[in-house]
Parts: C-alpha cells; structure tokens; sequence
C-alpha cells in the first residue's frame, strides 16, 4: 500500500526548526538585527568581543563584565602544543577548511572540559573556541607563508592580535577596525547551512567541538563560506573594469552562477553588503592599484547585476560580494578567507548551539521513499 | 508589524527533505529495507561487503563486479603514517569518537582525490572512507590497549580483517559472522540524525571528508550512537537478573529515560532489535557467565518494559538495545561501540551524500525570532 506523496521540503525553504532569539533577518526589507541589536549600529559603535558577549550572553556588557570576558578571551589564545604541530605539519599541503576543521576537532582533545557539557563548561568551551579558532587561522596563515608560529600578544584586542599573529606585526589602525567591523558583520546570521549542521549534531547530546566541526566542514562548499572566494576569483577572471559587462552577460547566458549575489532569506539588498559597500568606497583613496581594480570591477558587476536581476528576480549582492577587495586591502589571502569567516562565525554557532541545548530536541526528519519494495535477495551465480 | 506565528517543526519530526531510493522504514509495522530487500534477508544471505556495493550502487553484484569492489576496499585499508601518528599521539588520552572524528577529518589531507568531487572521485573516496574507518577504530582500540598497531592482512574479508586488526588475531568464524551481521544491521537508516547531518553538511557542495566527519561527530551523542554503551551501562548497574525489575520501575518512576527503547520513526518492535535478539539467543548457549548475565539482564528488562510501554506507549526495543551483550560476546569494550557503529554505519552515509549531490539543494531552513526588536545601542559608561 503506498500513501499519498507527501510534501518535500527540498533544502527546508520555509521551515520553522526552532524558536530563537539571538538574530533576526528580514529577508524583505533587508534588516539584521543581533539580539535586537542593528547590525549598522553594532557596525558603528561596536566591536566584535562586545558583539561575542551580546551573542553568548543575550545582553550588552557592562564595564567589569566585558573587562573580565575579554580577559577570559586572552587567556585562551595560544594554542596547544599538539594542535600546533598537526598545524605545522598539515597547512603546507592541506586545503585550509580541512586543516581548520581537523585542528578543531583535535583541539577536543586537549580542553579540560572536554568530558563535561554542563551550560557553565559549554559557555567556558565557547570562550576557548572563539579565542583558538583565530589563532588556528593565523597559524595555518604562517605555515602556508612559510614562517613561524607567531605567539599570541596578551595586550592586544582579539582581532588586532589576530592580524599580528598572522603577518608578525601590528596593524595599522584602520586595517584593525575594517578586518573588526568584517568579524561583527559576520559574526552571526540565524539559521544559515552551517549554524544548522551544528545545532543537528548537538542535538544528539554530542558537544560542542562536534558541532562547530560539522558547522566548519559545512561552512566550507561553495554555495555557503566558500562564495566570497569564488567571488574574488571572478573578479580576478575579470581582470580589467571594461571588461567586467561582456563576462557577466556571457556568464548568464551560459547559466552559471555569479557568486556573491542572491540568497536564500535576503530579496533585498543585504545589509552587510552595504556597510561593507561604503567602507570599500571610503577606503579606495588610499587603496592599491589592485584593490582599486578589484573594486572597480566589483561595482561595475553589482550595477549590472542589479539591473538585470535585483528587482525582477530578487538577487542582490550579498555579504561575500565585496568582502574580497576589503579583506585583499588588509592583506589577507584569498586562501583564508573562508577560515576567516569561520573565526568570526564561531560567536553565532555557539550561541545557536548553547540556546537550542535549552529546550534540546534530536533533529531527524524523514524521506520519501521513491524506490523498489520487497526485492527478493536472489544468490550471486543467478544474478 | 508581526506576523502570525508559524508552526514550529522542532526536531523536524514528520517533515520530508528529500526522496530517496536508498532505505526505507516502515515504523508502524516494524520493517527495515535496504534498495528494496528486507533486512532479515540481507542479514540471512548476504554480508557487509554486498550490503556496501547494494547501497552505493542500488543493485546487489555480480561476481566480477564484486570481487573488484572487494579488491577496491582491501586496497584501502592500510592507514596514512601520519593519521596513525595522530591516533597513536591521542587515543590513549583521548574519547574514542573524538579521535575517530578527527583522523577521518586529517585523512581528508591525505586523500589523492582531496580537490576532485566528481562523482566518480566521490564514489572511489566513499570505498576509501569505508575501508580506512574500520581500520582507525581497530586503531584506536589498539593504542588504548597499550598496543601496536596492526596492518592489514589481504587475503581477510573486511569484518574478519578488522577483528584481525583489533585483537591481533583471526576471530572464530562465529564472532566474525555475528559481527558481520551487526556491520549489515547498522549500514544504514535512512535520514537519521548522522545522515541527515552529513547531508546538510555536503549539501553547501563542501566535500565527502567534511560530510562524514560531522556524521560522526552527530553520531557521537548519547541520543544517536552513544545509546548502546549506554544501555550496557545500565545493564551493568542492574548487576543481576532479579533486580532488573525494581530498577527499571525505579528509573521510570524518576523519570529517567531507558536507554535502547523508543525512537523517532518505530513505533514497533525494531527489526533491527528482533534480529539481534534471536542471535543473543543462539549464542547464550556458549556463552561467559558475563554475556550470560547480561543477556538475561536484558531480556527481564525487555519483557518489563513491552508490558509497561510497548503497546501503550509504543516505545519498544531498539537497535541499540542488544548490542552491548553481542559486542561483549566478541570481545570489544563499551568505548569502541559507538566507533563501531560508525564503521557500520559509512556506507549508509556514503550513499546519501552521493544520492543527495544528484539533486543538490542548499539545506538552510528557518527560526522564528521571539527575542527583542530594535533595541537602541547605549554606550558602555550608560548600561
């Protein structure tokens, strides 16, 4: 007896899996908001440790609370000798999502928690995460570059010292608070394809190094964390501003994708894309003849993009189109640009994986079987 | 403006992601189908090995096609220095599935198709993943043992190999045959948890290393793969037969959940369970008094727990209810069962992620936001 076909929700468009209230998307009017908070606002006043502690902790801090909360961030920034050395001896060859995402993995090993999920330890698991995981970054930065492990600088902020332990130097103030303000807009985003993987394997009760492993191999394919690479190398591909129109056109035409545009929530204009938008326009003056390529090309693609798909088909610029110029300015690799995503991703998946472990429920939808039934198992010789 | 509050599917139970034509479960009457043959047939005449080529390829082999997908596996079952550097460096200290996670994630570095994901690549990665999973888990048992590791042997078939490979000798052909049919049993289960974290992780067009890695760390959870060990747990804390019964009540009356009873989709006696059941029977004969007793433990707390739950509530015996006493019976320790149930569980993973990449969709459902709106930042000094 075969029931009736039911509905398939291919790729859950439109599902409600869960209640939250760490981030909103309005996907219409094209408005973030975490913890109530604007993103434009937390982009303007805010700083991404602040941005760690409203996630985690559902408020703004207070002067000590914050004091104590980076400090906690601080002491968790160096990394573990064993995690440094299958750094060392992975990053040269390995694809970075997949050194990332087996330095996280090992790193389990070596917490102290590591056998206790209660909320105190997850949230202390949280902390050591978010500190390590940038400093896993830098790391695999060095060793691909073929220098040194740079150790961690206690009286630097997380992202400055990020910066210094990825190229051995300060930077300049305003690199800091442009790679800062990219860190806060990436920092969390709902119900996205790797917030998603995480929370499915934490609701089996599995830990929280689990569930930012799966969040981090999700977070690496092409049509999620992957895209603000793939877009830079179109750009690339692109090669001269005049010639950015034809491609565009004859990508189209052939049906291929254009990385950087369209997404499954926003049908407005992502509101990352446009901070990030503004500050790459303020940051032209002093740019590089490259960099100002990059960026002439890019807004070149964006006002041919949005004539011939923004308003008819709701495919803007998303949050990974304009990344690549901006994080090519502060002299960031393209290599790293999705291990970048996952450090400043770290906050969010957290957050989503210690909220969902309130009101815990084991995530197992089902299939709708299309195939054969009852097949008799016939010997080899008859086949 | 807010709008009417959508249904919530917490933990997506009933919803449909995909079709498929892998598995199919019937939870009312209780049946379990690989591609269309029952699972007491493949249990009966066929054995892992078949069960691996059924499920990646829809169809039960001919000879040659066999004997070269057997020789494909055996190839692979040797491990990369450098991963078994990484189980050596770790096990001991180390949870088994933590471990487990990351080398299958470090192999990833070390696999030849690690940039290719055409289907072909993926169907040679899905042998090699396969293979080289039971490989690490008998390496994983070894350096908790204080042991060396020890190669394969090519002329074993892969359950034999891998109990070669554990204890450092051919296992009797009973404990290879049982623990071939437990391999067959835990192949596959159509959108469990595991599978279904795999897929939302290849479905962003990530890789199969990065799939199967969070499948293993979804897995992990004591709500998923961690519920055999945790049944044998409680088997063991009963201690003897004749207080089974005042345990369970016991544990009932405070609330506590049964380890290895119920589950999302049967509703029925576990195919899985009834077969395992009547082999526990079988073996009790030559049996230790340890498998004995737990044996008897077992069955005492399944009858109690059919009269009290089974029709009325529909909460039976699982898969996971019996397996502790027949992995006991061939000798592997409580901390290997859930690696175990990975190592069964591959080809079912594998098969998926392929099935699913066929028809890809970006997995990115929803959450409804119930938090605060448009809240104003205020200065620190302010809070």
């Amino acid at each position: 007896m075969r029931t009736k076909k039911p509905e398939i929700h291919l790729g859950l468009e439109g599902i409600y899996m869960a209640e939250t209230s760490i981030c909103s998307v309005n996907g219409i009017e094209g408005k973030l908001y975490y913890r109530g908070y604007s993103i434009e606002e937390l982009a303007k006043h805010s700083d991404f440790e602040e941005v760690c502690f409203l996630l985690l902790n559902g408020y703004l801090p207070k002067e000590k609370e914050f004091l104590s909360f980076k400090d906690a961030l601080v002491k968790e920034r160096d990394l573990d000798p064993e995690v440094l050395q299958v750094i060392t001896d992975t990053a040269g060859k390995g694809l970075p999502m997949d050194v990332l995402r087996t330095a996280v993995s090992l790193s389990a090993i070596y917490d102290p928690d590591v056998k206790d999920n209660s909320k105190e330890a997850n949230m202390r698991k949280s902390i050591r995460l978010i500190s390590k995981i940038s400093s896993i970054v830098a790391a695999i930065g060095r060793v691909r570059d073929g220098e040194e492990y740079v150790r961690p600088e206690k009286k630097l902020g997380h992202v400055e010292n990020f910066l210094y332990m990825l190229n051995g130097e300060k930077p300049s103030e305003s690199e800091r608070r442009m790679l800062d303000i990219m860190f806060v807009l990436h920092a969390e985003h709902s119900s996205n394809a790797s917030t998603f993987s995480t929370i499915v394997t934490g609701a089996t009760l599995s830990d929280i190094y689990s569930a930012i492993t799966s969040g981090i191999g999700t977070l690496k394919g092409p049509l999620h964390g992957g895209a603000d690479e793939a877009a830079l190398r179109m750009m690339r591909a692109i090669g001269k501003p005049e010639n950015t129109v034809k491609y565009i056109n004859d990508a189209l035409a052939g049906k291929q994708r254009i990385m950087g545009f369209g997404h499954r929530v926003y049908k407005a204009y992502d509101p990352r894309a446009r901070i990030i938008r503004g500050y790459l326009e303020e940051l032209r003056e002093h740019a590089s003849p490259e960099v100002e390529n990059l960026t002439a090309i890019a807004l070149e693609a964006e006002k041919l993009m949005i004539k011939k798909l923004g308003k008819a088909k709701g495919i803007w610029p998303n949050v990974d189109f304009f990344s690549g110029p901006v994080y090519t300015h502060i002299g960031i690799p393209s290599s790293l640009f999705t291990p970048l995503f996952a450090a400043s991703r770290v906050p969010g998946w957290c957050a989503h994986m210690l909220e969902y472990w309130e009101n815990n429920r084991l995530i197992r939808p089902l299939e709708y079987y299309t195939g054969k039934t009852n097949v008799k198992y016939i010997s080899m010789t008859k086949r």
